[in-house]
């Protein structure tokens, strides 16, 4: 926990790129912000999935988002102090397409930068959850909100009290969701007896597309594939194949495997998911999932080896469907109970698009700093 | 001229505020701009008047904006950025309002955070104009502006060639007002006939409340009168009055003159300005305003002593009286021809609404960058 964290004004729920850009603006402004994370560690659909082999060996996986860029200004300029810190670096891979019946398709070189979280794409996450004055709770679920006497009261499991705050961000949409409860023992969602019934609503109607990743190791590279990215077009089960190892600051010993990240289409993810289980899958189940995946794989690389490692992963949330932000809105917010609502739902499904979200949410409570207790450096 | 400034990619009309920051936040991103400034140095009406008695002693004044605020976080962001290079602090002036038949009440402290340049106001445009990729170019009208083969053609005054660029920002309303001609020899308006007639007419339909400061500097500190800074209500002439040496950085040095620096109400400096000339005031026309400025000042302080030093200087182009921009819009734009305008007068008339609609306008510059050549470095 950073300093400050004891007297957070502000708490942010979900420690993906959207809810620490926003925490993370805050803070340097002197508004210190709390940032509550359900899973062990920050990142959301920005996280890096370790995995160790029998061999000892580590792989490294960028799971969710593959890479991302910056159209805004105001991203751009947040982008530079990462590459400045050493969590961010510009990738510029070899893209391709493949489509059933054209095959390997190879793009021309274009002048958008692409970006890469360094070592790992959770790199970014962790960097903006250790600035000072955010405060990173993690693995820490919140279950429920409350607004009362003009505060915000959260608790987390079993009733434990996660403190009060003169506003609140929320950037996970299964706070409104169904899913919610089905990760939860049944529980309601929470913003949805939280008092501010039109934002909930907006957010409970975000509808989203799941999607798989498939984390493959090989233990010679694939010399012989002239791509690092591949878009995948009118394919049963694929939409994306990536050389995650070909991305900047990957460890690169000689003789280490290469990693790949292999994404599901839609079609093929949201079919799998309505047949599967709501809540925790099952290894038996992904095992399926990852079959098929290297099954599709294979038919555009049929020389392809035996992988030595390969793990499905269920995105539940998603990607989502959806842009649901009037124009001229970049976040949700209620004035009146000084909430927002935020995520990559609002502008589109791009990293870019969470963190404009974010840092419109944090621009909303920071309009609000007569309410709030500031640091004292920062008046 | 800072680094890079041969190669300007855009070129910024006017380094005020607006201009500046919209400059500086292209080029951190790797845009180099070149920033066209009529007056001497930057600052617009954040400038600072610097005069010499004639026993030596130099008098600073800052005649225009008195200070400002941060409401929005990337303003905050900013005026953080400017605190920490040392060219901009927080002032906690003592305030108060007078009114005719009620004198003088003070105000009470509130939690507003009001901030100035340090150690004149026009220390921030300054330190805007230096930066890396901003290329100041002072003392340099811009007479002529032509859209050719996908460039914008800059013409200043006997026909000097002043380069093309990409993209255009103008910031000086002026270039759309019969106030250019009048103050350059008769030469038409050049945004008039620059192909952007919608933009054009605009720019053009801004009014503007015009404004006379009366600088005066005291041989011994006013200490009887218990404030800093007076909002004066329904007085013949005035509507400000505020003791510049009580801001933080300023000259100290024992015995040295108190500076202060009044403001016109709108009524007094239209009328006067209608009366009196289009072009260059003369010294005797001055001369009589801060007369009447003076007397004005006496009424509300009779105990005044006469001043050591006494000048007003004319704000022609004034404040808006307008702000023009349509929801969600803190520009003008046009992005066939890649040409913002942009200044306080989209978004009201304060310093920070400056700062954002030029921000705005950097924005949508960036937002075209494929056809920019950037700098390799920021890539």
């Amino acid at each position: 926990m950073s300093a400050g964290g004891e007297h957070a004004q502000v708490a942010v729920i979900g420690a993906g790129v959207c809810g620490l850009s926003c925490a993370s603006a805050l803070a340097k402004a002197g508004v210190p912000v709390a940032v509550f994370e359900q899973a062990r560690g920050p990142g959301g659909r920005m996280s890096t999935r370790r995995q160790t082999l029998e061999t000892g060996e580590q792989l490294r996986f960028d799971h969710g988002a593959q890479y991302f860029s910056a159209k805004d200004l105001a991203v751009q300029a947040l982008v530079q102090e990462w590459v400045a810190a050493g969590v961010a670096a510009p990738w510029t891979p070899r893209l391709g397409t493949w489509e059933a019946g054209k095959g390997f398709v190879p793009e021309e070189a274009d002048s958008k930068v692409r970006y890469v979280g360094v070592p790992g794409m959770n790199a970014i996450c962790q960097h903006l959850s250790s600035q000072p004055g955010v405060s990173a709770r993690l693995g820490t679920a919140v279950t429920g909100l409350e607004w009362r006497d003009g505060r915000w009261l959260l608790t987390g499991k079993d009733g434990a009290a996660l403190g009060t705050y003169a506003a609140l961000v929320v950037t996970d949409k299964n706070l409104a969701s169904p899913r919610f409860s089905a990760l939860n023992a049944g529980l309601p969602p929470p913003l949805e007896s939280a008092g501010v019934p039109e934002l909930f609503a907006r957010v409970a109607a975000v509808s989203s597309i799941p999607s798989f990743a498939l984390m493959l190791a090989f233990k010679q590279p694939l010399t012989q594939l002239p791509f690092d990215g591949l878009d995948v077009r009118n394919h049963k089960t694929l939409v994306w194949a990536g050389r995650d190892s070909a991305k900047p600051g990957r460890l690169k010993e000689p003789g280490a495997p290469e990693c790949w990240v292999l994404h599901s289409n839609g079609d093929y993810a949201k079919r799998r998911v309505e047949e599967g289980p709501a809540g925790k899958p099952s290894a038996e189940w992904l095992g399926e999932i990852a079959e098929d995946m290297l099954a599709g794989f294979r038919e555009i690389v049929p020389e392809m080896p035996e992988p030595l490692f390969a793990r499905a992963h269920r995105w539940g949330g998603g990607f989502p469907a959806v842009a649901i932000a009037n124009p001229g809105e970049a976040c949700l917010w209620d004035e009146s109970k000084r909430v927002a609502a935020c995520g990559d739902y609002c502008l589109g499904p791009r990293v870019e698009s969470a963190i404009l979200s974010g840092l419109a949410a944090a621009n909303k409570i920071f309009a609000t700093r007569e309410l709030l207790t500031l640091s004292k450096a920062h008046l």
